[in-house]
């Protein structure tokens, strides 16, 4: 075992990633405190509460009917259930406006996670270009790291661009130009929120094809979207369909985390790369899990569009909230369920802010360098949860700000 | 997207892999059948029969009480919820008979195929050798070559040894000698069914240390141990711990594979990497599959004795009528559910001859191919099935070699 594989896992670090606070040691923090510790329901914004809002219903009597069935769902094709992705190639090609194959272009994945691990392991050989955006889901980069791909970034200015994400297109061409073949990209972005507009996503796929890239869109947020938002699917655009990979799943609107569930589909020739790297990472998504995607896109009537009214009432309280901190600079989320403030100067660093809101005021943040090393100054709050809890964590959170301003 | 990638995935096949047979086309088959079809229950030998085995009691119902925690259990750490780790680690330290560190030294993952994945994957980089058995798991081959490692091989002479498995142990040493700086082994032996002799396992420790190896042992048939068979552990042998990964899961003997659960435990430092290496992979098994395994290594006192002396009964009447067949030859299973009988001279190739089992027959085996280049006049199958249905499949497979033989 030599430093190169020691070298590859120091860039893997996951101190800082949601969900892993509790492995975090307190360290010096008590040097740093000022005044007293801030009662409150302790809200954990490094991941939406399923308490808060429920998984999405006939979830667990789906599970348990796979159950029954017995061996036929325990022990599926590599890829999935033939039966699940039929039913399901139909939904996902009604809501992204495009065919999807059941047989050749689709793959019921370990979490959306799993669909993007094996997308990006199956496109990415060492050496090879990735442009990925910046700030962008904190597990782009680590893939492209754990391929021994290059990294070639471009910038999304979501706190200065109207009516469009603000990705740099003029970057992504560079990327392109300079040999990047595969580009990954959230849509709506994590951590921002923010929707890319009809003319972003045209410009993508237009760039795409001149330059003979892949394109992996995560559009895991793609549901949940606000008042007046137009969502474009990059993959009805009129691409070459083999060569983009769209993903999703049901772990964040749907609140279907605790089953591991995610899809991705499109190109038959990476789906198939994606099966065979499957078969050696994990055989399959749990078998009695996948018969949990019998319920998605099959809600009950009015659940979907009440769920979004419910989020959508806790983002505008936090982010009206949020609006009256000085200095502190904000765009208002498209879709999904990230909240991605710019925090105004602080006499202490983002990271030890982090540690003191989570000590002092039970408030748990995501630090903005997990998305983006330009993103120093920002913090990742997943607000899908209890409306009346985030709402005084953040009050708590703005206490704080004003104590530790620089 | 070079050639590279492509070269890479082509090494990845799964057309024969076991549960892929549903994606294999039928060919030219007709033009080799002999004679007419046998009727019967078609078996699939390919893996285990979770209707005939019935998974583990209180399987269902712990998965219910997970889902019922809610949020704590959907979003444990990367590395699994530390609940269900501190039970495990005790259980664990208790069947292997060496220490468990529920907090550094134990991570819980998609299946044991997800264990062995991680493993490998943070322990060999581009260029590392590492050394594997032939025969042994199929992934094995498959996780290296991912890795872009070199693969020494070492052989086991599972026909013709006796009171031991039959490992090269001078092989063993020319690979170390030779740089492998990882061996991966599965003990029992899958696809062979036979248990290393402690002897064995002493001796693979000891080179380990004096060559400074990192050691993956597969367990995952440890609990399944035919009468009179004697099992050691290598991590309870006095190696030091930090050079031993020990992969088990519930997916076998406990038929709970529709879960995707498994464990790694030992060296922290390998724990570690493969929690940030499962952060980017899949984040974590099913949050709440994980909450099953509180009724691993804590079934019904008697149940575990009854399975183990079901597949005896099955294993004995499968193997009496193999031993008929003139030219068949076959060693007898001392742990876990496979068979791995060396065919009789036939006059179709062995991979028509698994086509015609499965068309003329209904009978579905895994080809020797899979698990050794040395091994291609080898079927295995997994004999964990209803028993009057193996036992037929068993005597229609063989009166096909008949039909066939050269």
């Amino acid at each position: 075992m030599g430093s190169s594989i020691e070298a590859k896992f120091d860039k893997l670090a996951t101190d800082h990633a949601p969900g892993q606070e509790t492995r975090q040691k307190a360290g010096n923090i008590a040097t740093l405190l000022r005044g007293e510790r801030i009662d409150g329901v302790a809200v954990d914004f490094s991941h939406g509460d399923v308490d808060a809002f429920v998984p999405a219903p006939r979830s667990f009597e789906a599970f348990g009917a796979g159950v029954e069935r017995g061996g036929s769902q325990a022990y599926t094709e590599y890829r999935g259930s033939a039966e699940i992705r039929e039913r399901l190639a139909a939904r996902l090609a009604g809501f992204t406006g495009a065919p999807v194959s059941a047989e050749q272009g689709l793959i019921l994945t370990n979490g959306s996670q799993g669909a993007l691990f094996l997308a990006v392991a199956s496109t990415v050989a060492a050496g090879d270009k990735v442009a990925i955006v910046q700030p962008d889901y904190f597990a782009n980069r680590k893939l492209v790291e754990f391929c021994d791909g290059e990294i070639v970034p471009v910038r999304l200015d979501y706190l200065g661009a109207r009516g469009r994400a603000g990705l740099d297109l003029a970057g992504l061409e560079q990327a392109f130009a300079a040999g990047a073949k595969v580009f990954v990209f959230s849509n709506p972005n994590n951590p921002a929120g923010v929707v890319y507009s009809g003319e972003e996503i045209a410009a993508i796929s237009a760039l795409a094809e001149r330059y003979g890239a892949t394109v992996i869109v995560d559009q895991l947020y793609s549901r949940l979207l606000y008042e007046g938002q137009h969502y474009t699917h990059l993959r009805a655009t009129g691409i070459d369909p083999e060569r983009v990979v769209t993903i999703m799943g049901p772990s964040k609107t749907e609140s279907l985390s605790g089953y591991r569930l995610g899809v991705a589909f499109g190109s038959a020739r990476i789906v198939e790369r994606m099966e065979k790297l499957q078969a050696i990472v994990s055989l399959r998504a749990a078998g009695y899990c996948q018969a949990v995607l019998e319920t998605w896109f099959a809600e009950p009537a009015g659940w979907m569009d009440e769920r979004i009214a419910l989020h959508q009432a806790i983002r505008d309280d936090l982010v009206s909230r949020m609006r009256g901190v000085e200095g502190l600079q904000l765009r208002m989320p498209e879709a999904g369920s990230y909240l991605f403030p710019r925090l105004p100067e602080l006499a202490v660093s983002t990271a030890d802010f982090v540690r003191i809101l989570r000590h002092q005021a039970g408030v748990t943040v995501t630090p903005g360098t997990e998305f983006s090393p330009h993103a120093g100054d920002s913090v990742r709050l997943n607000f899908s949860q209890d409306h009346k809890a985030a709402v005084h964590a953040i009050e708590r959170a703005i206490e704080l700000v004003g104590r530790y301003r620089a």
